[in-house]
């Protein structure tokens, strides 16, 4: 589940394209953009009225904040507050700021965005960072920039992660992201054609979308009322290159689809969203996992990650391109060689379907099964939110600054469940769900 | 003193016109935006290396914005954070807003600025609003609204007013705001020739530029220390429309140019700056006085302003447009309707001396004597920051939500001061010191 639009992920360029009409809407763009809007603020926000509202959101997405800043004044939002990000001042920085200063991070402004959510404002991030931004820097300074940005904004984050507020990630289209995701193509075409896969992702290509993410979410329900009554120990992955078996922690619980924040509103926090997810046990992990996408981590592109975990914690791992940048991810802290979660999407997702591959968390964890590195959320345990830490970790929690998502999933995964009694339950197979 | 980018000030249309060769620049655009950049952070805010940098600024700045930014890093910031705000959502907000929403503000995001400012960061304004963004709006809502940002934002302010921290403002040319100054003109020759305006005011079409600050910041500083001398204990404004006694705070202290903050650094909060002001005694101010350029609060414009004081109270107002805004700017609060600030410009000032009408207080009170409604500065009492309300208050120091300047002076106005034995001592004539 992603967390923070600028945590992105990616997948080798080009494996696959749109084909037929890709490009050609024949809603003005406009029009499409006002549904974005009005399913992120009516479906994914729930927006209550007189609620205020905090956007973040790239400069490069002014067109899609400024119609969801209308329609949420118009859903009653008593106030809307966007934090735009300039990418440009970013690169600034990595230019020309001095090496002492890689530790700094804006305390103050995620001090006041964590007392926003705490005094009721809801959250609503647009992803659309370049997944690249950062590929030439030099992966110390990232590294450093990030941890910092990471503990400046742990206590905001928490809010989040404990669902404490209603809050969504919705995506838009920028040129950057476009031109990664459609190399070949001319800007506008390629901005044109991600914008089409972002309409067809979060249905708003549909009749009354607002309708179709209720059925969607009710199904989603229903996936994970079925994986809790089976109680499983542990999850079994087998393709080329995994054999892995994630223990699961002790009263998990699986979750999917919509949430009842405890402001008492039920929102959806990614828009799209395909997955089911749980929570790992942090030292019952062991085997071989080899990712199926690269990722994209805060700018940097890891490529054919290969990792091998003992008792939870990784104890070998390499990657194609970007293992500097991974093994520094993974030495952030003691729980970033851990896993914090684990999520199951059938191969047969729309995303998967759509054959693109979009660099982004957002829809590639929706296109495929996939881990996270780093921090558990507590409410993947049964009333995890009122344990506290040594509680959560007795369960298997696992803690971190960092929470990163990789695929390992595909068309030629397995999927097994460990009963209680030890029967094993086949769960996917070929990347399908074995039972509806 | 302008101590907020978006309070912004007017004047009549088109009184004249610089002749000659406007809009035609023969240094190209980005490297003058880098000069004004670098007078903005070395000699506006002179900013500190390792000091972390706030930014605030329009959305259509963001050309100069990013010099600045890059400007501030190669100084030495540890890190740079832009707060945007986007004309086009506040007027959503007007248009789209339920009625009962007004009364909101972003707590919040004003105490993590404050807190920001507490733990050391500089901060730089971006003056480049449209000043008469909300024009066409509800003057009450957006009273309210206006009430509601300057509770919220008190503690920051003051801060700022306080001179805790270097800060800065610096305007920067948008096509709002280049309609509005030059409407005959098209819009790229508008902004070009505001653009010329800009950089001829802030002195960046000289050589070495930083030099020639210091040197306007010496000549500030030597009028200050005449006028601290004096000891008056009150001035006299006269021109057709004007006849008004200020009394002046027990204990005032002139101040222009440059000021030394409580962090140590030595800052020119104003760009340009051609004033030098002090504080009036609250309780002490009587007769008459009109505006010679209209005021744009807030984004509505107030003409032709005339008021009558009696005893420091505002007890009569008219204006020929805007009246009911003025009104209830003047109801915001019991200090809303006494002075706060006086402020000495002499006509000669090259602002007035470019006959462009900038809409925009940190010109247009810089080419014209002033006096402020609402909050004064505790910074033009000797040792004022030390003193409790009460102690301020005693000594004539009024306190209030607002802090609006508007234009008294013109090439009419005489100005006397009253020495502590009552002998008058000339000024200003026909606008001009009449001692160097």
């Amino acid at each position: 589940m992603a967390k923070q639009a600028n945590i992105d992920n990616g997948i080798e360029r080009e494996i696959g394209r749109i084909h037929g009409n890709a490009g050609v809407t024949t809603e003005p763009l406009e029009q499409k953009l006002n549904r974005l809007a009005e399913v992120a603020v009516r479906v994914g926000l729930n927006l209550a009225r007189g609620q205020e509202l905090i956007i973040t959101a790239p400069l490069d997405t002014l067109q899609l904040t400024r119609c969801i800043t209308e329609c949420a004044y118009k859903a009653g939002a008593s106030l809307v507050t966007t934090l735009f990000t300039d990418e440009q001042a970013t690169l600034s920085r990595f230019q020309y700021a001095a090496e002492e200063s890689f530790d700094t991070a804006a305390q103050w402004l995620q001090d006041g965005l964590a007392t926003g959510f705490r005094t009721g404002a809801a959250r609503l991030a647009i992803a659309g960072a370049d997944p690249a931004l950062l590929a030439g820097q030099d992966p110390a300074k990232v590294s450093r920039a990030n941890i910092a940005a990471s503990k400046a904004g742990r206590a905001a984050l928490e809010l989040i992660t404990r669902h404490e507020i209603n809050w969504t990630i919705v995506p838009s289209a920028t040129p950057a992201w476009a031109r990664l995701v459609f190399p070949d193509d001319r800007e506008e075409v390629a901005l044109a054609r991600l914008w089409d896969a972002i309409f067809s992702a979060t249905r708003v290509d549909m009749d009354n979308p607002i309708a179709v993410w209720e059925a969607h979410a009710t199904e989603l329900q229903r996936r994970v009322e079925l994986l809790n009554e089976r109680r499983f120990s542990a999850l079994l992955f087998r393709r080329p290159g995994t054999d892995l078996r994630v223990g699961l922690a002790d009263d998990h619980t699986w979750l999917g689809g919509a949430t009842i924040a405890k402001n008492g509103i039920r929102c959806i926090p990614n828009l799209p969203t395909e997955e089911v997810f749980t929570m790992p046990h942090k030292d019952r992990v062991d085997g071989v996992a080899a990712s199926t996408k690269p990722l994209s981590y805060q700018g940097t592109l890891i490529k054919n990650i290969r990792v091998q975990f003992e008792n939870g914690r990784i104890t070998r791992v390499s990657a194609d391109e970007g293992e500097t940048v991974l093994q520094k991810m993974i030495g952030t802290d003691d729980g970033a060689c851990r896993l914090g979660e684990v999520a199951l999407v059938p191969h047969s997702s729309p995303i998967a379907h759509s054959n693109i591959l979009f660099w982004n968390t957002l829809f590639d964890e929706n296109a495929a099964s996939h881990i996270a590195l780093g921090q558990a959320y507590s409410s993947c345990i049964r009333n995890g939110d009122a344990l506290n830490p040594a509680e959560l970790a007795a369960k298997g929690a696992n803690e971190s600054l960092i929470h990163v998502d990789w695929m390992i999933g595909g068309g030629d995964m397995d999927v097994d469940g460990i009963a209680p009694a030890g029967d094993i339950v086949p769960l996917m197979r070929a990347g399908e769900w074995v039972s509806r």
